[in-house]
């Protein structure tokens, strides 16, 4: 059975800004998008803010097995309906990768309970990614570390729960460090946060992100469990009954 | 000086059944207060939820060191605007303690990020609370498992994210299990759920679960940050500047 | 590629216990074995203490990607020369499934930096194992519960490190907890501690437990790092010749 | 009732290198002890490798709430028997602040269950420690950040279990990223590693290094359990004859 992949993109930078659209002509969802499809596996498709319901129907959300989140500029925008919608998808089982500035939509600080806070600054330096867990699935194929010549600065504290695993750090050529990789689980759903992709730059272009997203949709597609858990009353000798 | 406490009760069950009325005569937030008024060094108010802003005004939060907070059969009634605060005041660095059905409060969902369902059952059983982790200050002086003879049951699947700390899982007559005292951390915040104390059973009138709250108040009450954590863009050179 | 699986037994019971032959004609790691080689995809080896250096030689390890270990009577015979070479081939990426009496093994102790010791009682009495993570690789197929009729009791407090995962947890008939289905990591190998599995009753031919450590094999058996992280000097400039 | 503390000392390179005398006359155990000493509430000894016992019998451990340990040229020399002696010790409730190359020490490696391996270089670069827990204990009254100009690189992967809490990662001038604050538990006793303190840079002396040994010295002295938890056999009816 192939991976459904659906890649979730907001599509306002790369509309209004020519640098963008240049990077990304058909848009960093479609760039994203790509790459994921060379895996004969999965089954990608996008959907982006500007759709009815932003492109995630439920229909849509039933048959995905991963969803992709990058958005920026447009987080305030994000429908409530349909960030609850993913939400209960998550904590049945459907996989969700955060990237970049989606650490600050609606769906990610839901998840996380936190505000998701950071500090930033874009000057374009260049950002060294360290493994901090070797031999985990999400880093599969790549070297003790890699390198974006030039990337946004984020830096600590990154107002989120104590992570599942850290993954990966960062440092910035300014001195600064940022936890990049990092894994949690919320009810059956696995969550991804990956750090890189400021839409200035050709980060989704770059071979190393592009196999830790092919690896993190991998390690998120875990099957949904085939029965939902029985909550509520449980009146005495349930157990016996079964 | 002395750690400034705010029990916060429902105040519902209290005034509606005789019952309870009978085992908690002052309500159960005064039970809990008068067991925590013993400690010299803490400063006890109380608050319910039929006080103006549920007596949970910005003040009585910047003033409130830990929080404790039970609520059951009117959680869709707590103010949006009320529960905002006292999260932000968690992520600031108040502590606090979520008792029971608290599971279900509008304020514990949103800093868990989950559901946080379950099993349950009300015939009055017996519930172990065994220690998974002596030395934990939130359990000095406790044995290393204690029993309430007649309680509610809750059981697993208790849908709440890995806690960082597991230090009491309870038995139920019934067979069933549940992790009863877990610790998070949300922002500058620490959290303590603990499970027992349903209002039909004199569970806060007993010398151990008066122990594990009034540990617990000690262990939540840490100092909030002297200054907020910088955020946002930092330019180069900051770091230098300073 | 198939998942090459070593069953380590002690295999002493079985020759000495009429009533342990009778229940495992084969010995017990035989009884494991076989369950898992109705695994097109596992390859299952055996092998047990009374063998040279137990069975367990370097080219041996060098093709096990998960081993399975039950020990009880015989810790103490264990080769540290063996023990030293298990705990590297975990390190570098070999999945450990350790069962039952086997908390109090060698390998295990050392590679947890704790005692492991625990309460007990041999009464065979009813254990019913709760999920304590619906949704996670290890319990997939799994109903929210399982019951085993007679078994070993075993009891908190577990002297072991906060687990990664806590995806199991006991209770036994006599009111005890248990928590009995663990996630570790060292260095790149997943660990996997699985409470059941006394000797004297037929647990493990129990279909759920199984179904636990087949799901538990697939999901030790990540790919080892392809190359050695580098360790030690890292002289000015080494990120830049790379 | 004061804290206890007992300051470990390796005490070689103070007595080889005149660079090192230099900076730390008295040893760089006295350089530790005497900053903790300024805390009226710290009963401060010292304690070396050259003593009897390395100065940490059976007394003296009995009589230390919290061991800080640095060492780096001759962690081989550590007799085996104080080795055990000290992890008992820890197991039961007694602290423990692991210091700089003290990674490599064998109480260390044996409460972790890892090699506890790093990359180094030692050129006097600068070093950026940032917290990632605001709010945490071990990092009051210290800023978001704090620098170190010239210090020894260590870089990840650091061969440890995912801590508990990582509450400092240092950048290092060369690009590096290092978690150089983290807590652990085993058993009752709390374990804090602390990166800083090469030999040869006048790290001890650092007010913000201080003031971190400091506040772990507090966090890690929790009280021991007033009785041991019971093990082994509980035979029927055990928890009623209580």
């Amino acid at each position: 059975m192939p991976i459904r992949v659906t890649v979730w993109g907001e599509n306002r930078h790369e509309r209004k800004s020519p640098k963008v659209a240049e990077i990304y002509p058909e848009g960093m969802h479609e760039a994203i998008a790509s790459a994921l499809r060379r895996n004969k596996d999965f089954e990608v498709n996008t959907a982006t803010l500007e759709q009815e319901e932003h492109g995630l129907t439920d229909e849509r959300l039933k048959n995905t097995d991963v969803l992709t989140w990058w958005g920026h500029l447009a987080h305030g925008e994000a429908l409530d309906l349909v960030v609850e919608r993913v939400y209960h998808r998550v904590l049945q089982g459907m996989g969700l990768i955060v990237l970049h500035s989606g650490h600050y939509s609606k769906i990610f600080r839901k998840l996380m309970g936190t505000t998701c806070d950071l500090k930033w600054r874009d000057t374009g330096e260049r950002e060294i990614l360290w493994i901090t867990r070797p031999g985990h699935p999400i880093v599969e194929g790549i070297d003790d570390h890699f390198i974006l010549p030039e990337e946004e600065m984020y830096g600590e504290f990154f107002d989120i729960p104590e992570p599942d695993e850290t993954v990966l750090i960062s440092s910035f050529a300014g001195g600064e460090v940022f936890r990049s990789g990092l894994t949690y689980t919320r009810g059956a759903g696995r969550i991804f946060y990956f750090r890189p992709g400021h839409e200035m730059y050709p980060t989704y272009h770059d071979k190393n992100v592009q196999r830790v997203i092919e690896n993190a949709v991998r390690w998120a597609a875990t099957k949904s469990p085939e029965k939902q858990v029985k909550m509520g009353n449980c009146p005495e000798g349930w157990l016996d009954k079964k």
